[in-house]
């Protein structure tokens, strides 16, 4: 079978990855998601990294047996198109990301479909939940994504399952980006995390995050920053993360009474970047919240890290399902 | 086919029906569930309330195709055995619950199933869940018990999913009879509500609820307790209601933003009790924590009322699974 594309659009990157018959990276590349512009823009970026990470697999995009796009937004599978992707730019329409990239890559089927699924699809079938039944994969990152696989198959309820960012964990707590009180990522989300530092600065408190930031070049608090901080002790970026760490061990357990799953992966560019130490650490936040104490479900790492979102979208073209675009 | 029986089984009261081919209930009986002695006095409470239900349909126990029990506890569904059924007498262990009924009743195939997967599996084919592929069922009531359908199946994932009551609300927040803490049941769950009503009034404060349960002859404070006490406008139950409506929204929305499920069933004692207004104000309560407010799921009252649970009892009994026992 002839190698596959997988891309994973976000907000601040694009990932491609040409993917061969047994899920195994052939070629890959990475890239900025453009800032300014409109949908075209980042349709036209897109065609480039694959080109790009074609090329290193010495194929020609026209010669993929199919491509597959991971985006946030609302996603229409059988028409490949995209709305309101909010982290993306000029998009708060609609456009047509599937047709128009296939067209501009010379790809007949590109299939489309909502980013967390298809990393959360690749975690199953090739990552940390091989083997397992049921999982619920945790992203934790801008958000904080869910990832629903039951009976082996993905769970999509009316469309949006998953959304586990938004479980309450506190009544009448913190105001999360969403506009709604509590939810887990408006403890645990880093868009979040990075409104509290800021407005805990205007207070007066202090902390070296925007000064790494500034120092590494930044306009925002990446998970490296994150990470730095910690390294630096900085008590902000300490408090702030233990609170996160609490609200997912609170959101992750209830998930876990509700659904029982085999397995619970924690993926994400915080989750991966803070990895196996974060990973134990919101493990025992959750201990005390398992009805299920006795028989705790396994959280472990996702295993395909940066690449996952772009792996699981080029399984999404193999599988030809969701319907694909021709382009 | 002939009728079948089903037994619901509870800490306060057995009820039993006898249901026909298209599970219409053709014989019904409702006794008080034995408070001491052990599981053998529960087992021939259940035969002689099985025996009354009989004789009112006018048939011989022994005639009929079936029976399903619904217990609380945990289920070993391929023996029939109740083991840890903390709110019945004497049930510290494991007993044969379904082999022991089948002998007092002459009936050869006895299944046993979880009370609240019998109610819910009742109300997903014969009650408000007709229709849908996917559900999720909350009943309200001493403690506060989910069930859940997907794609037309039970999930039971590895065998104790639907904890929607222990679903964290409120982190660090009040202490749930389970002795975690900030549970959804510590504020919702009737036995908890009764906890903190209790609690409220050594310190001093004021209420018509404990003087309503003597009034009545209770013991504690059952749902109609309640019932009549916000008739009375007892601020402590108003109050403490209010509370329970708080976190119902929350913990159901959580539920909610997780699974998508097409629709959620309020059932339960106090769900049944409290009825219509209750319904309308816990979906007021969800409304501000829903992920998809623009296409809310509805919140609709349980149909089968207090027969739910045995006629949900009845059709695992004719569903010949989970695995009979042969008493």
């Amino acid at each position: 079978m002839d190698p596959r594309g997988g891309i994973d659009l976000g907000g601040t990157k694009i990932q491609a990855a040409i993917v061969g018959a047994d899920g195994e990276v052939v070629g890959a590349d990475r890239r900025p998601t453009p800032t300014a512009g409109g949908p075209e823009d980042v349709a036209q970026a897109i065609a480039a990294s694959l080109a790009a990470a074609a090329a290193e697999a010495g194929v020609e995009t026209a010669a993929l047996a199919g491509l597959g796009i991971g985006s946030p937004g609302e996603i229409d599978a059988a028409s490949g198109t995209v709305s309101q992707a909010r982290n993306l730019p000029g998009w708060e329409g609609s456009f047509p990301l599937g047709p128009r990239v296939g067209e501009l890559a010379g790809v007949g089927r590109v299939a489309v479909g909502n980013d967390v699924d298809v990393a959360t699809a690749a975690e199953a079938r090739l990552g940390a939940g091989r083997g397992h039944d049921s999982l619920l994969g945790v992203f934790w990152g801008t958000g904080v994504g869910g990832g629903i696989v039951l009976g082996g198959r993905p769970w999509s309820g009316r469309g949006a399952a998953g959304e586990i960012g938004h479980v309450v964990v506190k009544l009448g707590g913190r105001r999360c980006p969403c506009g709604r009180r509590g939810c887990m990522e408006a403890y645990a989300g880093r868009a979040a995390m990075e409104h509290r530092a800021r407005k805990l600065v205007e207070e007066g408190h202090h902390t070296k995050l925007f000064h790494l930031m500034d120092k590494h070049g930044r306009d925002r608090l990446t998970s490296g920053i994150w990470s730095r901080a910690l390294e630096h002790d900085d008590r902000m970026a300490r408090e702030l993360l233990d609170e996160a760490v609490e609200a997912l061990g609170a959101g992750i357990a209830s998930a876990a009474n509700l659904l029982d799953v085999d397995v619970l992966i924690l993926g994400g560019g915080l989750g991966l970047r803070l990895g196996e130490p974060f990973r134990a650490r919101i493990e025992a936040a959750m201990a005390p919240h398992l009805f299920s104490d006795d028989d705790p479900p396994a959280l472990v790492l996702a295993q395909l890290g940066d690449l996952g979102g772009a792996v699981g979208a080029a399984l999404l073209a193999g599988d030809g399902a969701p319907a694909a675009a021709d382009g």
